[in-house]
């Protein structure tokens, strides 16, 4: 059972990858912790807590850092509503965040299973490189970074730059030069995901609370994606994380040197990856190229078909 | 019709384009400048006399700027050989380059044909943008720009980079800058027309000089990408230009808005595009997506053999 | 009693600062914390814990980021030898570093006195933007920082920048924008206070051990110096910002707006000062302009002359 | 006698430094060529025109560059008012600018005297830039440069930059790495020469047309300082490379190593001076540090006193 933390904006396309996640038995999910990002801390963790009551899960939920590093705070409240999780009706939650800062759950977690935890962000990378600055020893001690951020082709908050990683392209160099294992999954893989109307179809059909949940989630989703891309669905980004936790084998992934481009210009929080290494720096990261969208599309609906 | 001023450096790929043009009845080539690039200005300039020698053509060849505008010079002997152009002998020129700068050759045919002059630069712009700046009233004047460089994906001389735009950004900021129609064949196309063994075997099946001499111009050419690619074959970037006047059908293009990062640091030189449409900037360039490549070589194959 | 946590990397003029707040009745010194820079964490926490043995002391001493933010670690052992405190002979600390990570022990402090802790930073900002970061509340929580970094005019370690700040631009760009009364001693200030040979006799003549480690402290110090400036005296830029909270009267300073190029390029780590006010950007910086120097060496003197 | 070419753009105190130079026998004025600058290439012509006319000169007028080498044009109406020339009554032109371009004129001229000609530029330094590109025979050839330009303290324009390096940085990396002998008049020695009333006056007690007229420049141009920094006259910051080249012993200057800015930023467009010489690179500037002010200005009224 592969230990992990979910550090998250909750955000639509986090919601499912968290329910992913606490609906799978090969994962021991030691707690969710939140960042600003789509909408502010407030929100995003407020969204956690209620995901979490939806899933009836007892994961402790940790509030992180409410702004970047470095940078001004920008935000993606166009995408994903006011309230960052517009759409379905959400649960109050009956249970509130847990003392402590994410930062140093993140730490204590790490250095308790040395090798053992791995780290799930689907958002800015914030806590992640705080934690790394506050005590470096964790660094070696963690298993792996799984993250959602970034692009080898397109950005999509501007020609260059991914949302997540333009959230704090600072915090993403930090932890994409860190040295420790790491799987990208970026646009130019997760944009291989859209959820057409027969894909959310599939999950109405399980005639569940939750399927009815996941549909109307991802029918919101889908409207500004109609809009902006024209396509017939939106990708489900963040769940690309968790799925290949699950399944690697759905996923073709090769490996390059990435880095973060942190000066201002039209490549501030563009992932630079090396395809044809010209700059013979050995690689750092995994980089996500192709999805078997079927395959993610079956294990997502089975797995959302074990909630009650 | 079409009246071309081909602006180069050859440059295995670039004489395949001035072969192409220099064949084809449908162009008028007012001249070819030379500029700095792939070797030296006074090498690429010796290397267009002997291609034009060896095309027994009369048009005139101008020498530009040898340096660029902003930046120090970078060089591509690795992948041309210190000559520019080794591979095949090439004929002694028994006739010199004209007197007068190559900017002033394209000022002059510029305001001399207003509308009707299209600029084919498939080397640094720093030409192009030398004439901008000295005569801004060629700007409106120029009919079109076809440029190959940059790319929509990975560069070649830098992961963000490819050389041509790397050898001069300042320059290429400029020309993509300018308003003026401009069609980009960035590495994304061109390195979908890989000059296979079987291609090549097609340029010497012709039996003639001209055949014979592309061939070995490949062959040659392919040792070094074969080497950093993998690939079985060099890619006829330059050619691309060309071939697109002639038969705009076998390529595939979007309008895209372009511009091109000055700043340094990791996207140094990119050729940065507006695919998303997120920065609400009207398009500046249509830009080559896909090359129809067998009715390429078959166009190439075709031109090549009018040769006598 | 002004409440003060002095947060530093001795270094020469770190422990002459230290001793100077030490030896105040004015300041209730609240602890010292260490960061990487003149030389590692290892070092400068060693060196606090000896300078702290050496004036008898009981301030706890907390060790601090070991790195800076974002960029890669730069230092300093060409000014202030391997050690990092070269010259005198150092006792051996009989008390060790506290248990906690100074950036908690800066949180807790703040919180623990609203509106009354001052803290002087002579060092990287990094433990300063590591607090803001992971507790936003502790930002308006703070009385005042006086800060020794950055430059009206050159810098010492490249032409732009100052050390301290080129350490770590990224945290000096957090500090400085904060919002938090600021107080600036650049280089244009600090070079004013050369220990010519004179003014340390100052010090060898009042006959104690105090007097002739701070002599041979700044004998030292002095040497670098002569060489790299031709001075014939080591300014002692730390303990400006002590001696301006013992006796602001010395110092003239103006209120600038003040940024940080966190760009990298020919002024990476400078702090921008709008000395004549062409942004429109509010003052955020009181900057020290002029020191009244034999005020300074009086006072200097003086309190070193109070340890027995 | 000093051969030498006034690159302006008048601009009040290009005006003056025209006057200056047209007046002194030690020079041999070859001609004055003008750019876009302080207002549009148009203006600064038609000013250059007007003021030859009021000298009654011969001197011929060539007209260059109308816009930056890559950046958008800025402007300084603000300071000269919409003509470039506000306040005194401008004779109207009887003799119009030459054919051909300014650059040609340079290059040209340059050539024909080789190691005797002085450049002066008062205005951005787009013109030098592009005839060093298109003629780099050039660079060797020239006497020497002398710049108004840049600061070694404050900008003008932004906190880092002057307004004639700002209006085109490349251009002045160009001209500033060019290895030219170069003397640089900053800011830092320019805000020396402030026209104060009691300066003013003595120009109007000439008694002559031109004392009077030279009275009403400085007068106009005060208002904008006045009001800006608070002075009690406007700097003749142009005049300083004219007084120069009669009256080297009235400036003290120092050698630096000096380059611009071109990255964008905080320091966009400053000239970056290695004043404690950290970059171990040679100095490639002779940067003026202290005016006497008095014996300029004694200069000035001798010069302007000998116009009829």
């Amino acid at each position: 059972m592969t230990k992990i933390i979910l550090d998250c904006d909750p955000g639509h396309d986090d919601a499912v990858a968290m329910l992913l996640a606490l609906a799978s038995p090969e994962l021991q999910v030691l707690g969710i912790t939140t960042v600003y990002g789509n909408v502010g801390l407030e929100n995003t963790t407020h969204n956690a807590l209620a995901v979490r009551e939806l899933a009836r899960s007892e994961v402790p939920v940790y509030a992180g850092a409410d702004r970047p590093l470095v940078r001004e705070r920008i935000s993606a409240e166009a995408v994903h509503g006011a309230s960052g999780l517009d759409g379905p009706l959400l649960p109050s939650p009956s249970r509130g965040v847990e003392e402590g800062h994410a930062v140093q759950f993140i730490i204590d977690s790490v250095l308790a299973s040395p090798g053992e935890v791995t780290l799930v962000p689907t958002a800015a990378l914030t806590n992640l490189a705080l934690a790394m600055r506050l005590e470096p020893r964790i660094v070696p001690a963690i298993k792996e970074i799984v993250v959602m951020g970034g692009s080898l082709d397109s950005g999509n908050w501007t020609p260059s730059a991914e949302f997540n990683i333009l959230c704090d392209p600072h915090a993403a160099k930090v932890v994409f030069g860190a040295g420790v294992p790491l799987v990208m999954f970026g646009l130019n893989a997760t944009h291989q995901t859209p959820a057409t109307p027969e894909r959310v179809e599939r999950f109405r059909q399980l005639g569940t609370r939750m399927g009815e949940f996941t549909a109307q989630l991802l029918e919101f989703f889908r409207e500004h994606h109609e809009e902006r891309y024209g396509w017939n669905g939106a990708p489900i980004h963040d769940a690309c994380t968790v799925a290949y936790l699950l399944r690697p084998d759905l996923f073709r992934t090769a490996s390059y040197f990435v880095d973060v481009e942190v000066n201002e210009g039209l490549a501030y929080g563009r992932t630079v990856c090396d395809v044809w290494r010209v700059t013979g720096r050995a690689p750092n990261a995994e980089v996500a190229l192709d999805v078997n969208v079927e395959g993610f599309y079956d294990l997502l609906v089975e797995r959302i078909g074990r909630y009650p």
